[in-house]
């Protein structure tokens, strides 16, 4: 059994923000020399998702707008969590609709996706240097 | 290490639909011969789930009035990627809340089920094909 | 390739409850022996939930309230699959927001976490014994 191991930074320039990070993790597959296997990607952060969707602007602008309306930011102090001095209740909140990983099937040395998937680094409390954590296994 | 890899083709009757796969992937795991190890299924479309909850259809009513009443469907003008002239934001908003993706421990070739726990692919954008991939890892 | 497999049992004192599980899966990891691979853990029971966030009363409180906000238990009788009998249909929703499982790396012999991360067992419908499963691949 092979594995594969690598930490990706992420700093986001709002407090709730998007990456498309299907290139790094084809990047990290290449490097690891796993032809089949699983691919794991997971926030390292608390307040933030690794999640698979569509690369459009208009459902990421559907996502932000809904996350916000079912857990909203303000006022900040209707959650107790806000009351050690944070402020992003709603980013624990947030994170937890949209996922913390996904787990990718591993087939010929590619990621195995369907026709539109990529994979994003969604951050709920931004502007601040954060991990994703890659892990690869199998031969 | 061995490993095992399966499409699977449904064709939801309706734009929301569940259908129960446990027996499908039972199949697959007889066809693995795989004893020990992890299966993943996901959905390989990002307007689909694939969850594990209970077989029973007031359960399933209840998933598909309170999605429906969460994000709604209608009228699809409130979603900015219904601009691109889809009308299936809500789908991406559904699929993301009941998940893209399980995965399953594999014990003496079984899968390692609690009591009730039934494997379901979840549609939120139906009437047409769609897939769902199969891939297990283990020995 | 090797492989582990645990059941934890929890008992949670009320309907909604969450229990800190992070030292009782480490203990399944170090009797495992497995040094580099995949970990998952899964609520066998369909009414809770694994879930990887922080140990803060605070937050728990706000997840508890936000989540009685968006799928409340009562009244009861507003849900379809409470007519077999059943009072719990909105743990079976609450579960399917908060998640069946993760899937921690294994690395070094460790939980490969972040700086805050810690695994909770999440109750829905408690007051009575249920299952979590622990299954480990790797070497």
């Amino acid at each position: 059994m092979k594995h594969y191991r690598k930490e990706l930074w992420f700093d986001a320039p709002s407090r709730m923000h998007f990456t498309n990070i299907t290139s790094e993790i084809k990047d990290c597959l290449t490097e690891s020399n796993i032809n089949e296997g699983l691919l794991l990607v997971n926030a390292m952060h608390i307040t933030a998702s690794v999640f698979i969707n569509d690369d459009e602007s208009g459902l990421h602008h559907d996502y932000k707008v809904w996350l916000e309306s079912i857990a909203p930011h303000a006022p900040t102090s209707q959650y107790r969590h806000n009351d050690t001095g944070e402020d992003n209740a709603d980013a624990h909140i947030k994170r937890q609709i949209m996922g913390r990983e996904v787990i990718v099937a591993i087939t010929n040395g590619k990621l195995d996706f369907g026709p539109w998937e990529q994979i994003f680094y969604g951050e709920f409390d931004g502007r601040r240097k954060k991990r994703v954590l890659v892990k690869i296994i199998g031969e």
